[in-house]
């Protein structure tokens, strides 16, 4: 962080936020408002103020998360959603513009997305579908913690819609659909022993090596839906092994990571995984679904957005509305692998590109 | 622990040690002081105040280990040497006697030999060869707190001897040199990604599985040496790999522990794990020498033990009597397979006869 950049200070962010000011001003100042999980307070209470003044919005708070409606008796509702929280600070803060991007913490990941979000939900009154917007808290956390699933699990009606927009970072291009995610580990058995008589011990260390060979020479398979090729994967992400400097090992723990195309149900998924180890213990920890692109349902929005769909490989939000029965697509600015990198950035040109092709659809006839 | 032994209490020996009392009556006493490594100030206050009156004694404390010898003019002089810590209680204090054995915390590791050379210190004021007597602190942890270690260190003129016995438990048999001790960790490397983008990264995990194949089908050498096979071995003892749940791991490190011959050097031990290895980065961490068995210039000693000297395999602390010319060999009761074990004990028959075999040997005739 430079010092002209840092003379503003950190989190002096103390005026409203101004939706109706350019997208880029507005991306930064949300950047500027620090919000990583669990400490979204300040930033919802930022967003609340921004909208509760909006005649054609109904505002609700519900823990650190602000949905804003248009109940404007259309026949159809989309939602548009992005969450509101980030990774902890690597030094990226505050925001800065260099480059035609918005540089500084959440910057991609996702405070673009939610800055083009408020800004049409202040500038559009009179979308063509009725609108909820859902700016939520803890995406970057466990699972039980996500503001999302907490909303579907206690007051599902609020997420109705007849699609979803979720504003996570994808170029500014429609990824659709997303790959699930099973975590397993598996067990490898020895005995212990003092080293100085090893042989007296069976090392679960060394018996781990057929396990990471297996894992070495494993082809993912490539799976095309809708005419996406989701391509998988199954990744040791972790080994552990260890008692103590002079003891044999009598356990060996291989973590794999397995991403599985959406067309596999997540019982399908175990099957999988543990049809490759069958003569090993395989304790799955999680497991959880991915979502079918549903591209025969959203093929006027993906047209609106003037975009060529890709396949969504990581896990994210949109299986959320999968399991709610609706159609939904990843659409957001910034590139997706500079999410959670200290030097994430999102382009200008993102933001004013999405902001513009998604006010267009919102005022699409139908 | 059962409420009869209980009832004692856990360190409440409050009155002085009774060295004229019996070795196994001795024993529980000791036992019954806890010394754990680094709080051994209180055993050796004990130690050194029964110590003190002996007017054969010249006692000397220094941190909390405690010196004592003779100097009658002999024209050898034996050096008997045992640790007064133990590693953390588990549950096995106070000392219990059952079935003819001492159980409890540090009985067999080491206090049952400490006891034998507390008894042959008190009762044996006119020995053929001048005696000094090392009770010292620390051998349960790192090298370089070790008491023996310290003072060789500082003070190696009060170690010098024409030969040493380390009252390690050796099912009261001679145990002859000790192995050395090499740990290195070996560095598998690859690149970090997003686990729904595998193939973007290279996997350190999987890519670790031919170094454990090779320490699986690794067939440690057997050297012989005066008689006596020395079995060395090669273990894993940690593998570490792990980054995020998300994350194809960009390194993974495999800690190995070997045990080499004493008729290797330091030197000739690493070159032989490096030549196993020789496409990856070995880090040596540690290595330390054993000890030569010496036998040649411990004939006279073995014969009076009426024992068969065995090879040692784990290492001791003669490695530190070797390294000052010393030659030195394990000789203590108990079986040191249950060292630092939770039901530890050391059997009355090895504590009877080890103070039997060591006062024969030290008014034995030169």
């Amino acid at each position: 962080m430079d010092a002209v950049s840092n003379r503003a200070g950190v989190g002096q962010q103390t005026g409203p936020l101004d939706l109706t000011a350019d997208v880029v001003a507005l991306t930064r100042a949300l950047v500027d408002i620090p919000s990583e999980s669990g400490q979204e307070g300040r930033i919802a209470d930022a967003v609340e103020a921004a909208l509760r003044p909006l005649p054609h919005l109904t505002v609700e708070r519900t823990g650190n998360s602000v949905l804003a409606r248009t109940d404007l008796g259309r026949p159809q509702r989309a939602l548009l959603a992005g969450h509101l929280d980030t990774v902890p600070a690597a030094g990226n803060l505050p925001s800065r513009l260099h480059d035609d991007r918005v540089h500084g913490l959440g910057a991609c990941d996702m405070k673009g997305g939610v800055a083009v979000a408020l800004r049409l939900a202040a500038t559009v009154p009179a979308p063509t579908r009725d609108l909820t917007y859902v700016f939520y808290e803890c995406e970057e956390v466990e699972g039980d913690r996500n503001g999302l699933h907490r909303i579907a699990a206690e007051r599902p009606e609020l997420l109705r819609a007849d699609l979803a927009i979720l504003m996570e970072p994808s170029d500014a291009g429609v990824e659709a659909g997303c790959q699930g995610v099973l975590t397993a580990d598996i067990v490898v058995r020895g005995a212990r022993a003092h080293t100085a008589r090893s042989w007296m011990g069976v090392n679960a260390a060394h018996l781990a090596a057929p396990v990471l060979q297996r894992l070495h020479d494993h082809t993912p398979e490539r799976v095309v839906i809708d005419g996406l090729e989701y391509r998988e994967g199954l990744s040791a992400v972790a080994v552990r092994a260890g008692v103590a400097g002079n003891v044999v090992p009598d356990e060996c723990v291989i973590t794999v990571n397995s991403r599985f195309a959406p067309s596999r149900s997540p019982q399908e998924a175990e099957e999988y995984v543990r049809g490759l180890f069958p003569e090993y213990e395989v304790r799955v920890t999680e497991v959880v679904p991915g979502a079918l692109p549903g591209l025969d349902r959203l093929a006027g929005l993906v047209s609106a957005l003037d975009a060529s769909p890709r396949p969504k490989l990581g896990w994210t939000d949109v299986a959320r509305f999968a399991a709610l029965g609706t159609p939904a697509l990843n659409y957001g600015p910034g590139d997706p692998t500079l999410a959670h990198t200290a030097g994430e950035y999102v382009p200008v040109e993102h933001l004013r590109t999405c902001e513009e092709r998604l006010r267009k659809w919102l005022l699409q006839a139908l």
